[in-house]
């Protein structure tokens, strides 16, 4: 959406060469700023939760040790629970934009929602230390989704310039005012924080483009892949300085990256029935979890819109559930001598590792106390392992995909950063690992192989991404010839999951109400025409209008654009000069240039404003009518709309169909769409289409004939 | 761009639900049928060239290890000679368009050119054909650039239906007979080309979006993934049948797969600095080697624009300095001893391998004949190879960088397919290992690992992609933890070539003429208006016109689009009923359902044609004006318009910038843009836009003034 008026064109004339290198700089520098500071906190992230969670799980564990079962439990209940409250607080009192995943949000920014409060400074602190309190809780939940939150939070706030005081900041940044260069920056955090969270900065790119992005231009590839380069050398450094230990309990590191690389690339006619069979079932695992995490979540909200107490209250119940699980579990498992020849000791001693000894007696372990009583990312780890086939009970298997594939589906939607790529992937990988243990008498693949092949086939049935999946997956366990395997099992269960639900984050963007534009045109909308659903009354503006008709209009309306129409003695017949923004008009009210008669002062106003004074300002910091104080007089007076009208709206004809225009509408990315009569003789414009005009909510409302039509 | 006119509303409304059904499973058996075969194809030219270019290798090392040195060099040359001439007879007298890489042309039929037998089924046939001849015959050329035009011509073919003979096959494949699903079908099938040629099914999907298509949409991201994937489970089942020795000289494959998976991924800042010499080196030699190839191409289309015969006699010379090359060039470099411990005999017997022995004692291998003896991807792998550091002497890799570089430049234009990507792989790989071995003392990093970083800065050079070239080098090396240092190479090379010229494709694509739109509108376009480079004089009908008067504009003028407007008595004023296309009318003459007086006949007309009748055909296969035979009495006889008037053509008004009107034609990828009036009383229409009329040269010719605005 270009915006063309007379302020406008003035500064553009007026612009040297030199502005457009400082543009040009200033915009790499951004993406640059964007990953750096992206992959600090990335970073910081995983140092925080692997100390913190290491420091509870040690506790327990030494406990454990001394035969104080109870005082263990005590212990690893009550700190889950207080980081869960400290958590809960956060999200519940500073920003409540900040629980759940935030790709939704940001998705549904990038599709040209602006949604109060999602991208700001708050959210982006709670959202950092949120995560960082929630994952080292013990939730089944990631620390994905919340980092591209945490990516998009950041860009916007670079954007931005972060604040007015310094005039410097604040004239350098002017030229990304406005909708594409701030939704450029937004892609780049999108794709840093999956970069950050992953360590896959290719897969961090296409995540941006397949998922996050409603609209794309090659420049753009090029600008994020820079970003995320920047993450991947950041993340790098860091581990480099981490390994000498110079981070407490950061050992391996978080940021995972599993090794299935000893598996055998070969396969036959059998294991690709395995293979199929993986995805048919994760693709309906998949949806079927959609389906509860959208019944899960409708109950929650109803919660959570009775106030704080009883946000934060839900976050206790989740979380002293969930601890009783992972310490209440194991009990039941038999223990396990330790296999000989291992590397590792066994039973673990510290931290990590597979081994877990819990209750059992010394040279055995409980598998299944190794998968709860471990960060998720280890238990990932674990079950990708390939080394010990046998290393997991069938049986801890099956309860612990069934314990994980309802905790994660609970734990969504409570007051707490959340994401959900974690609880998919270890839901996935442990019920994968399941049918590779049943299918070993007829398969040969390796075990690891098919909890890698698992977590495929719950991703792509979850969230129906295919190719960004595909090359994330292959990030973190760096092997490339388990691509044409993991491609398919992603397509089977794509295909499978589409054909019941839609995708969780879309999902949820529709549960929120958010009104977003979807690429494609319902087949209802090609029987109506683009006047069929304009929502009245429309007001309109003359090109010189009076100052107390615009307040008025302002004041009882909420609609974000007017058309300006010129009448005699400006022209020889009413025609149509433009469309008004309400912003601009806010912005002109205040500088109070008025004139007594209706007479053209354009000019003057040229003198006085600055395009820049008109750039769009950040969510939730722009004028509002309750700013604006003007005197009776002043209300009696008349002012020229005629430089902030954008003279070449876009417009589509009455009798075009609403598919057509809605693929329009979306395609240029627009907000305001003018429909003008085919027939001349008429008032010049029929009406605006806005965003709201295109949902199916609003459209199958007026006409509700179409709603079997679906 | 969509049309909507009255027959096409009336064939949406009487669509039965299952024909969706047949749609969608139509696209998806195409996009299957496209992957099988392109990888078919992919197969099958390796297949020819590896026993081709083995059998021709074979014979010439069998005459030299006789000491027949001179009888070796004609059988070389000779082969050459013979394959060279058949691919240029080929391509001069079949399908002149199948030379070259074809991706440019690609490039712009997805652009929107409908370039004139860009696609056709003879463009395919000596593309397959001509590119394993040009291949075999020793030239510096690749086959990815000819298997992304196969891909896209296989597309073609298929979404045709081949042939209008078969009554059903027409019927289903209907639904593709629009620009849209066509450009789709041609995206898959660049996708699957690049996934063909290199092994690389993310890096097809990566090319066709990054490179080849001008619109993408999310679905279609699906789509090419699925194609890239059944081509690389073709190519595998394929390759898995080699191994047991069924293909001949087949070995180890043409199908470029290299490991340097030896390489050590740690490095130092030393090593950093390295890498950021290849990264800025491989941009100048880029953007050098962009340049000249401009001028030689320049000067080639003045030779081959004489005729066949100058065509064939260009190949001819080529390929004998090829030969000479390639053979003589050997000679000079000093027999070395084998080293002790291979694995691997030394001297090579059979027809790959590193040590070719050439003229050398028993025991000894000359160096550069290993490199240029050799098919180009036994090459690239011999420079890819990191067992060996010292394996080739820096004399020797110096001499096959100059050679490479400028036979690589000059052989490009000739009449032959030929790729790109290999010359560019084989001198970036050449050059990096001679840095590499420069700076020996200096890094720690690998050779291998080093020529690789070389390829990678050379294709960033001179293609200018990232993200794809990224992925596609991953896929052909297996080795993700390279991936931080070739982003970083990637991002130096194109950046440092970008601030030089263009990229090749584009600058290809230019040299050809073609109307391409980019996506960004010119700095001086914002200073026009859409009305001042319509190019008129502006032809319009009114809703029933005299079959005469349609025929005369037809005749004289070669516009696609006219403006139909509607008067008295049909209407109260004059008014814009739409936009008729040329191809429609051409198809509404043929069908002479005229009458004899002015009067509306529409509803006769929608029953007598049907939708499809005036679905898009393929290139050079719609009616042309020569086609019809209209009588004098049908001459003066009328004819009703409104049943193919497309009644919402998009518009825009006269004084919006061309630089808006450039965004919005590029990406709602329009043919036509309706300029309609600010104010009312004049006529509806002040003209039309088409893409000729965006093309700097148009715009600058008649603006001369912002030539230095540029």
């Amino acid at each position: 959406m270009i915006l063309e008026n007379e302020l406008i064109k003035q500064d553009w004339r007026s612009r040297k060469r030199v502005e457009i290198f400082q543009y040009i700089f200033l915009k790499w520098t951004l993406a640059l700023l964007i990953g750096l500071l992206t992959g600090l906190v990335g970073f910081f992230n995983n140092i925080a939760v692997e100390n913190i969670a290491g420091f509870k799980l040690l506790l327990t564990s030494n406990l454990m040790l001394k035969d104080k079962y109870f005082q263990a439990f005590a212990a690893f209940a009550g700190i889950n629970l207080i980081l869960a409250i400290c958590a809960a607080l956060l999200c519940a009192f500073i920003a409540p934009a900040a629980a759940g995943s935030g790709i939704p949000e940001v998705k549904a920014y990038l599709n040209g929602v602006d949604a109060h409060s999602i991208l700001a400074p708050s959210t982006l602190f709670v959202k950092i230390v949120g995560s960082i309190f929630g994952v080292s809780a013990g939730f089944v939940v990631g620390k994905e989704g919340p980092m591209v939150h945490t990516g998009a939070c950041i860009a916007n706030l670079l954007g931005q310039g972060g604040s007015r005081k310094y005039y410097l900041t604040w004239k350098w940044l002017r030229y990304f005012k406005n909708d594409r260069d701030r939704r450029d920056l937004i892609t780049c955090g999108a794709a840093a924080g999956v970069a950050a969270a992953f360590r896959a900065p290719v897969g961090g790119v296409l995540f941006a483009l397949e998922e996050a992005a409603s609209w794309w231009r090659s420049a753009l590839l090029w600008r994020t892949f820079f970003t995320t380069a920047v993450v991947a050398v950041v993340l790098r450094s860091f581990i480099q300085f981490c390994r000498s230990g110079n981070c407490g309990l950061f050992g391996q590191g978080g940021l995972i990256m599993f090794d299935v690389n000893s598996a055998i690339p070969a396969y036959n006619t059998a294991d690709l029935l395995a293979v199929i069979l993986i995805g048919v079932l994760g693709g309906l695992f998949g949806c079927l979890y959609n389906y509860l995490v959208d019944k899960v979540l409708r109950t929650y909200s109803i919660i959570n819109e009775r106030g704080p107490a009883f946000k934060i209250l839900l976050v206790i119940t989740i979380s002293l559930l969930t601890s009783s699980c992972a310490y209440g579990i194991p009990w039941f498992a038999p223990c396990t001598p330790c296999p000989s020849g291992l590397e590792k000791e066994c039973p673990t001693i510290g931290r990590s590792g597979n081994y877990k000894n819990f209750q059992c007696q010394p040279g055995h372990y409980n598998d299944l106390a190794s998968l709860f009583l471990n960060t998720n990312d280890d238990a990932i780890r674990n079950l990708f392992s390939s080394r010990q086939r046998n290393e997991f009970h069938i049986s801890t298997l099956f309860i612990f995909f069934v314990a994980v594939y309802f905790l994660g589906i609970i734990t969504y939607g409570i007051a707490v950063p959340s994401g959900l790529f974690i609880p998919v992937i270890l839901a996935g990988a442990s019920y994968g690992r399941l049918v590779g243990r049943l299918l070993g008498s007829i398969s040969s693949l390796d075990v690891g192989l098919f909890a890698l092949l698992g977590a495929a086939s719950f991703l792509g049935g979850t969230m129906r991404m295919t190719v960004s999946l595909c090359v994330i997956l292959l990030e973190l366990t760096n092997d490339l010839l388990m691509l044409p395997l993991m491609m398919l099992v992603l397509l089977i269960s794509k295909t499978v999951a589409d054909s019941f639900n839609k995708g969780v984050y879309d999902q949820i963007v529709k549960m929120k109400g958010l009104p977003y534009m979807e690429a494609h045109a319902e087949r209802y909308m090609r029987h109506l025409a683009a006047a069929d659903v304009c929502s009245g009354p429309l007001i309109t503006f003359s090109g010189v209008e009076k100052v107390g008709d615009i307040l008025h209009a302002l004041q009882m309306t909420r609609h974000n654009g007017f058309p300006v129409i010129d009448e005699p003695p400006f022209s020889d017949a009413p025609e149509l000069c433009g469309l008004v923004l309400r912003s601009h008009l806010l912005v002109l009210l205040k500088g109070k240039k008025f004139t007594k008669n209706r007479v053209l002062s354009g000019s003057e106003l040229l003198k006085f404003f600055h395009a820049f004074d008109f750039a769009k300002a950040g969510s939730g910091k722009g004028l509002k009518v309750e700013d604006l104080d003007l005197s009776e007089e002043e209300l009696e007076m008349y002012v020229d709309l005629h430089p902030i009208t954008n003279t070449s709206p876009y417009m589509v004809v009455e009798t075009m169909s609403l598919a057509k225009a809605a693929v329009l509408f979306r395609e240029l990315g627009l907000r305001h769409l003018c429909v003008v009569p085919k027939t001349p003789g008429r008032p010049p414009i029929v009406g605006i289409l806005t965003r709201h005009d295109f949902m199916p909510e609003h459209v199958l409302g007026l006409y509700p004939q179409f709603i079997h039509h679906k």
